[in-house]
């Protein structure tokens, strides 16, 4: 029952209407694995640099996160994102990005990792993502992030790697951008015709919406009356997701459709703090709470309209 | 049970990149009365002009609406709206409005009206509207629409108003112009503090979500992958929901959760053609089928994660 990450581990510094934090624990692979901890066991492929400390692998060992294959280059520095959101917190303005030991990154796999179950392709160059692909050939599922850069610059290899990959999770626009289609329905279809035979989109406070070849599923978002730090939420939804999905035995629907529920509760209390400072002291309960919590505001009973019940009236 | 209905009949002419058409019924009291009718009786109070024919009021008739409140100007001229929409159909293009005997507009209700159990108060002048208000003394539900030209050119009449009624249902951006606050959630509590017990959010290709003192409550809308003309789609909507509370004995949360679920339901149905060709024949076993759908793509188990079966794997 294990799950992999491939994907970045960097320092955040992140400005926001409400307050900075310099120098924070961020990148992909950092949000994923913390939200997945909470539902199963986790192991990291990235890179660090020299500047990488023991404050940081405390974060990872505190929750269980295998950091085996997290490479260390001693003379370089870890990626370092600077970013800053207005009162607008949908649109993250990047301010700087120095990529450092990230620009070389080249995923190495110990043979451990191979064998992991489950496998998240985080937001990373697609031929990197698909030469991750072939090294887990015997994963049960493989889920995989982009972004409208890989969509602009590396359109064709992105699609081969979309072709080998089982579940695809990206957001609104990013799926329209993809398929070249402006209706979100027929974007799904077609996107799900290239293989993946599951496609998960992220529409921030709008919620979330799974396409498979025979159903349909939507979720409204959590609703957060403070929003604080939005960095990172879709790598923690794709954590929960992922995480919850590791834990059952069966990847139906009905596992597919609580996963989706357990990344928002998950992605929820991300925003709600700094970087990952929120998801580092939930607990059992509070998730759980949420995961009720949305049952209790989605629930509607299926009573059909009776004509007869009307006339009589 | 007999549902009251306040708002426009007009004659709509609608380009989209799908097609056109010319001088078709439409208004808020056409598209509200009409889908209300596949639920309960619907009286429309509005006005016309002479050029109102047999053929608009078969429409009528054939759905069982009262027009014995619809005023007719022998020598005016029905109000007439010019609507283009381009490949984003979320926004109208308005080419033209004549205000015709719309202009002068005094809502007249006979004594029958006055007695309506509940009132849906379309999108007309906010001082007319609380005109209307005081004339329904009785009505165990008086709802309300209203528009971002009266929350710019008469925001103290219209606050006047919502003070006054029991439901107010408005659009994503028309409930955080309202309030003036970006977060929804913060939004609606400031709307229910001026008076509404309940607050119903239409968000066009999102879904809808209803806020109480008490609850929350939200739906994605329903996937279509061809939308045709989405004027009307929130009168629909408005009258569908209506409509269900109108055949209700009781109008607890459970009845208003699935009266918005049938409301997105007729809303759905409306964008599908043009005005309101499609909802003009549908059937109950459509209408019932889409609620169906509408279960079966918002339905999860409430299955807490439990670590214990975790550490057991």
């Amino acid at each position: 029952m294990s799950l992999l990450v491939v994907g970045s581990v960097a320092f955040d510094s992140v400005e926001t209407p409400f307050g900075k934090r310099e120098r924070m624990l961020g990148g992909s692979a950092s949000h994923f694995s913390i939200s997945a901890s909470f539902f199963t066991d986790v192991r990291v492929v990235a890179v660090v640099g020299g500047d990488f400390g023991a404050e940081e692998r405390a974060v990872f060992a505190n929750h269980n996160v295998d950091t085996t294959d997290l490479e260390v280059v001693p003379d370089g520095e870890t990626f370092r994102w600077f970013g800053r959101y207005e009162y607008d917190l949908n649109v993250a303005h990047t301010l700087d990005t120095h990529l450092n030991v990230f620009a070389g990154f080249e995923p190495k796999l110990s043979d451990q990792s191979k064998k992991s179950r489950l496998v998240f392709l985080g937001n990373i160059q697609p031929d990197l993502q698909r030469g991750v692909r072939t090294q887990v050939a015997n994963a049960e599922l493989v889920a995989l992030d982009t972004m409208n850069l890989w969509i602009d610059t590396t359109r064709e290899s992105l699609q081969k790697t979309i072709e080998v990959v089982d579940l695809l999770v990206v957001n609104d626009a990013e799926a329209r951008q993809l398929a070249e289609e402006a209706n979100l329905i027929k974007a799904a279809r077609k996107i799900l015709s290239w293989g993946p035979s599951t496609l998960i989109v992220k529409r921030g406070e709008y919620g979330a919406a799974m396409f498979t070849r025979e159903e349909y599923f939507a979720i409204p978002a959590y609703p957060l009356e403070s929003v604080f730090d939005p960095t990172g939420a879709g790598d923690t939804f794709a954590g929960g997701l992922m995480g919850y999905l590791s834990s059952q035995e069966k990847l139906d629907s009905a596992a597919l459709r609580r996963a989706m529920i357990f990344g928002s509760v998950m992605a929820s209390f991300n925003v709600e703090e700094f970087g990952t400072e929120r998801v580092q002291r939930l607990t059992h309960d509070e998730i759980n709470q949420r995961f009720a919590d949305f049952k209790q505001f989605t629930h509607f009973e299926n009573v059909p309209f009776d004509r007869a019940v009307r006339a009589a009236q």
